[in-house]
């Protein structure tokens, strides 16, 4: 069995003029990188503003579980798919973090037969995005500790100072740290840590602002520390938005690469969907609905978490309606929902497919509270038997939605063509009604409370007196209208990692909530959240390396 | 007076093909970043090797002095006027630091008329190579803390690693931190700090280079750190060469802008001057010389520094003969090396300038002594006395040297024709007969003796007994054939920034001694040197921003 580099490899890309020339693009509005890859002018980008044309498609899927579900090969496959059967379609994907690949993750570019290229390129520094909004983060950090430095006019308490350093690397020891150290002339000592860049509010910032100006102000807003006396103290009130949104300028212009197939992908941007909203940026989702007919984009984790926050984060910010929702399972995920272990999914087990399909259930059921139409896709493995898709597919007949088995890993888009043509019906029939789940005039533990009854499913939310009062001040200070983003497990509905399939009577115990007031939410984090993740003891950089030919080794 | 950012955008760049074709490089060998910039392809690269044709000559200076120089803007208008002349001439420059374009020195991309474009993006993220060094400096650091997270098997002791952190940001803070805090799950405590990244090893390696499998073996032959029983920890033993190598592998490839005159630069690589050897790429230089009849390139800082070790550490590693060597001086620095203060620098003083030349004359001469012919460069400000000019050229004439005047910085390559001729006629002479200053056979402290008595012309160079002892160490190792790195100020011949002038009677003072294996030499740290620098009170990120164009101000 090739593998995913292997086959990457074996494909002969185009050149990026010609996807640009597929997707509506003309040559001048392309900044090269390279051969295959080319940033899209802001010019041009600008110039389409206001001339939506196309349909939005989101790809979310099951709790995923080790068995893997494959949302990235899915939305690849889909506009693969759509493409084949002439409905002009444009991919929007997040950027990989290059941190990961080095750890046990690997990239995210897709796989088997449903990928984007220049695999090597999208997956360590591609267009050099993430790198520039490291840089703008610790300008930041560096701006803040220097204002201390030299006498501190804003009254910054150090011991108050929310904003960490970021880098785009797993590592574990920058977590936390005390710096400043070495005597009065090394800065002033107190604690601080690096998140992964991914995690930093200047990402999510960078995918939910709509243009240069937007990106500036929302830099601007975003909060630094607080002084002793318990005012804010933003980026701006530290002169730092201008060099940050210099230093982001190039990088808010989208990224066109292709499919293996040929494909135009827009792939830009990729923030935490725990501590943020998952999603890829604004800038390339609105580009690409006033190019092509159908967009088809990804949201992070599950539909519990991933699709709540594409649809009431991502799209009541940017004004975006989507026009049907996809979501993906797998049988042998479904029946780890159904209590099997991962060594034994190999066998054909339907009872236990039949107790973990709850899992799949509930999410469909929650789109439809958004207004969506929802088709399955269920993404097919060797070991899937009949009866067990049959199953699947019973259980969601009961639920009106349609279940289609596609084999796009192996076959590409046309692996996807049952599963393009249900989309194509469920958008022709045009039944979505797009509303997000709450109000933006309710209260913030409002919105919390909504969420975590309607889509968790919840029986009650814990929001511990201090947390309460923390969001009574984040109102006070006139930012009750934003959404709330929720930062717990993604394998479950609940907060608990091991509750699988479809909880009942659990408890979302709010640990504290964050405001992110350039992105323009309040994050409220239940559970352990790691913004920094670690190497495991055999790293995969350990394998990484170049072959005689200079070619890239080892990148999965 | 139009500003420098003026001038660089009212300046009509050509579509970098134009520039390729004329430098001699095939379209199809061109990676495109964006329409004025692109890295040229390895495999056109390796193609050419063995090929040399052109003669090298390096760009030098007196001490630097607040009055400023022109290396780089001599550089550039050299480049640009012999081309006029009709001698195909590459200009190599250094890539700038992000760092600084955020604290007070600004871009590094020339000035005036004589500058290498496009400016904004050549001193913000440019092809990301710094980028790309950070993160291969920084996954060597994350392998090796998480080394002995899981057990250090190499008996790593977390007190002596001696491998820092980097990041391309001017930040104070950073130098000094305890980090691995917060419990056992979050790594192993210890002292670590973060350089510049242009301070890293990884950038002098990169620069060092010749190719990718020797950029590989250099960065497995770094040295991380030592075991309790001293024994010596490298990259190689912690299995991160070959992901750094492939995380560089893009990078390595050289970088083609051009200048306002439409002249091609390569721009690639720059690794500080003190700690490092403060050159452009091998790969870049090498390269040139294929491509062109001349190249022209610079060393940072004074040539005592600078071109001492372009010449014995550049030259012998890549094997490299220059043919000629201009050194540039201004009036106004002169004046400084002869007493003036700043303030004062507008009056004319021919008796201060007397008293300074002899700066510049011990460099003429030190340049002799690597078998150069010379060619001063007097770069021309309008409070320039003719009578001051003329005794410049004097005291040059009594070397045998020509003292050229140049108005590059006002007048572009038009203004730097008389130092153009000048270069030629040297080239034609072929008077060089280039060799190191010292054989490679000498023991480590007999080449820090030579530099310093017949560069440094100091009287005595104190090696204190236990860097004796190490360098030593570093013999028994088999590291007794490297050049040696003086790390020491810029702005003296000595070890003291206040002797200006042609100081003798001067004691070098070796503070310590440290190994880059991978690069290969030793640096010899005479003085106090940062290499981490800090933000000043006024950043000049606080004045960079977006024009209502969303094009870069403030930026200088």
């Amino acid at each position: 069995m090739a593998t995913d580099l292997e086959i990457a490899r074996a494909a002969t890309l185009l050149p990026i003029g010609d996807i640009a020339a597929r997707a509506g693009i003309p040559e001048s509005a392309l900044q090269p990188y390279g051969r295959y890859k080319a940033k899209i002018d802001s010019g041009f980008v600008a110039g389409q503003a206001g001339a939506k044309r196309g349909k939005l498609v989101l790809v979310t899927g099951i709790n995923p579980t080790p068995a893997g579900e494959g949302k990235t090969t899915t939305t690849i496959g889909l506009g693969d798919a759509l493409n084949a059967l002439g409905t002009r379609t444009m991919i929007c994907l997040r950027e990989p973090s290059l941190g990961p690949c080095f750890g046990v993750k690997g990239g995210a570019t897709g796989g088997g037969r449903a990928q984007v290229g220049p695999m090597e390129d999208i997956n360590l520094h591609f267009t050099g995005d993430f790198h520039a909004i490291t840089s703008a983060n610790n300008l930041l950090s560096a701006m803040v500790d220097n204002h201390m430095y030299w006498g501190n006019e804003l009254g910054l308490d150090p011991r108050r100072i929310s904003w960490r350093r970021a880098l785009d690397m797993n590592d574990r020891n920058l977590r936390d740290l005390v710096l400043g150290l070495g005597g009065a002339s090394q800065g002033i000592p107190r604690e601080d840590g690096f998140d992964i860049t991914v995690a930093s509010e200047v990402m999510a910032v960078f995918c939910l602002a709509t243009d240069l100006a937007d990106l500036q102000a929302r830099l601007g807003r975003m909060i630094v520390g607080q002084t002793r006396d318990g005012r804010s103290v933003t980026a701006r009130d530290i002169k730092a938005d201008g060099a940050m949104a210099a230093l982001l300028r190039d990088a808010l212009a989208p990224n066109l690469v292709q499919t293996l197939e040929g494909s135009p992908a827009l792939v830009h941007g990729g923030p935490f969907a725990n501590i943020a909203h998952g999603c890829n940026s604004v800038v390339a989702t609105t580009l690409g609905l006033t190019l092509a007919d159908v967009v088809v984009t990804e949201a992070g984790f599950g539909a519990d978490l991933g699709a709540e926050k594409f649809l009431d984060i991502k799209c009541t910010s940017a004004g975006l309606a989507p026009d049907a929702c996809v979501i993906v399972a797998t049988i042998r995920a479904l029946k780890m929902h159904g209590g099997v272990a991962k060594s034994d999914l190999g066998r054909e087990d339907v009872a236990a497919l039949r107790r973990g399909v709850v899992n799949l259930a509930r999410h469909v059921e929650n789109m439809g509270k958004f207004g969506l139409p929802v088709v399955v896709a269920l993404n097919a493995f060797t070991t899937d038997a009949g009866e067990e898709i049959a199953a699947v597919q019973e259980a969601m007949a009961a639920l009106g939605t349609e279940a289609v088995l596609c084999t796009h890993w192996a076959d590409g888009g046309a692996g996807a063509t049952d599963l393009a043509c249900a989309v194509q019906r469920r958008l022709a029939a045009g039944s979505a009604s797009f509303a997000p789940l709450y109000d933006a005039a309710l209260p913030l533990a409002e919105k919390l409370r909504t969420i975590a009854r309607e889509i968790y499913r919840a029986a009650e939310v814990q929001i511990p007196e201090p947390v309460a009062a923390r969001l009574a001040r984040f109102e006070a200070q006139g930012f009750g209208h934003v959404p709330v983003c929720v930062a717990k497990t993604q394998y479950s509905f609940s907060a608990d990692p091991k509750r699988l399939g479809a909880p009942v009577g659990h408890v979302l115990p709010v640990r504290e909530v964050r405001l992110s007031a350039g992105a323009g939410f309040v994050v409220a984090v239940c559970g352990e959240i790691m913004t920094m993740p670690g190497l495991p003891r055999r790293p995969a950089a350990e394998s990484i390396g170049l072959d005689a030919a200079g070619r890239i080794e080892g990148l999965f």
